[in-house]
């Protein structure tokens, strides 16, 4: 089963999609009042939910229930992933500040770094503990780590990966702006740097365009 | 011009992946040299530079300092964006003190918070002070902001876009966990809890083709 990763994405928006509904006292719900939701084609969520088995019934759409808990077996998130995060500075403070992550079975438990002065250290409300990286390998043992969250700088990265993926991390949440190559790990990359980018990309696109129909509304 | 939206993305890590190799003291590139780089196949990366006319030559491969330049008139970055931030806490210090924004060409400029025992602080290493949302109006048009960073609760994150749009904001980084709707601005989502989801999700294919393969070896 080779799932497109823009199909991934989607499908975590149609699970917070589908909580929203039922936290709004809905029972059931369609491929057109999701896609109102999500500004997406309906025919598109059909698509993407088809991956999945047969959701809906044609008519009476889907039921909200029903369709929380297959989404949530898709995206492994019923049950609790232990996470931990590697380099304590803002970003990763900033994660552990985080109020969906806990709630949605995502648990961050231990911070590591490699700067003596943060050692020792408890990050963020929840008092989170700063290990040295000569600890890593037997704290994923120990607290059954299973994600590593990457938040040093860029040309720390590719290190802390191959570190991580040695310790058996299964899966990494990569904040810092490079691409990082491996086999024996899922990778998802944050990247706001290119975010921005992207942001000012479509800025300049719609600019131009508001150009050209000025132009043609003035001849 | 409609440019699909994983073009803009990868537009983005081209760029950055040029400069890199400019900074290795390289004078040219190809799209295989690229490709390897940033994971993706040479046929996707001509294509995706053909959107924006003609780059490279058959055999000779693109000159990086033109390709850089071409690359930043289509990402916009030939000019420093002036950027606020409403919701004054972990994510926007984080950005605060982020090395690679202004070095692209995004300042940070002005905090805004509704919380008054936040207002008139000075966040992150360069200080950055926090104003009012009564101020929001006039600031923007007196510190010419043209990017607006939504770093507040999810259940703010609307009327926060809307109130950026009324005083002219073009651009919107949403890094709250809710999907925005607005036709007078463009939008870009840090959804980092969907990036969880999907990277939980990939891990989860991964292991299902794992144990598929280890049926198929036990048979």
């Amino acid at each position: 089963m080779k799932i497109p990763a823009p199909v991934s994405k989607r499908i975590a928006l149609y699970h917070r999609c589908v909580a929203t509904l039922l936290s709004e006292g809905k029972s059931t719900t369609s491929s057109q009042e999701l896609g109102e939701r999500l500004v997406l084609k309906p025919s598109q969520i059909r698509k993407d939910l088809s991956y999945f088995g047969e959701f809906g019934k044609r008519g009476t759409g889907y039921d909200l229930k029903d369709l929380r808990l297959s989404l949530e077996n898709v995206l492994k998130i019923n049950k609790t992933w232990n996470v931990c995060i590697v380099g304590a500075g803002n970003i990763g403070t900033a994660l552990a500040n985080h109020k969906e992550f806990l709630k949605e079975g995502y648990k961050i438990i231990a911070f590591f770094d490699r700067n003596t002065s943060k050692i020792g250290k408890k990050i963020g409300e929840k008092g989170i503990l700063v290990y040295p990286m000569s600890e890593l390998e037997d704290k994923v043992r120990l607290l059954k780590i299973e994600i590593g969250v990457i938040a040093v700088p860029a040309s720390e990265a590719r290190n802390v990966s191959e570190m991580l993926v040695k310790v058996g991390i299964k899966g990494i949440l990569n904040f810092a702006p490079t691409k990082l190559k491996l086999t024996d790990a899922e990778i998802e990359d944050v990247d706001i740097a290119v975010s921005f980018k992207t942001l000012t990309f479509k800025m300049g696109v719609r600019e131009i365009e508001r150009n050209r129909s000025n132009c043609k509304e003035n001849n």
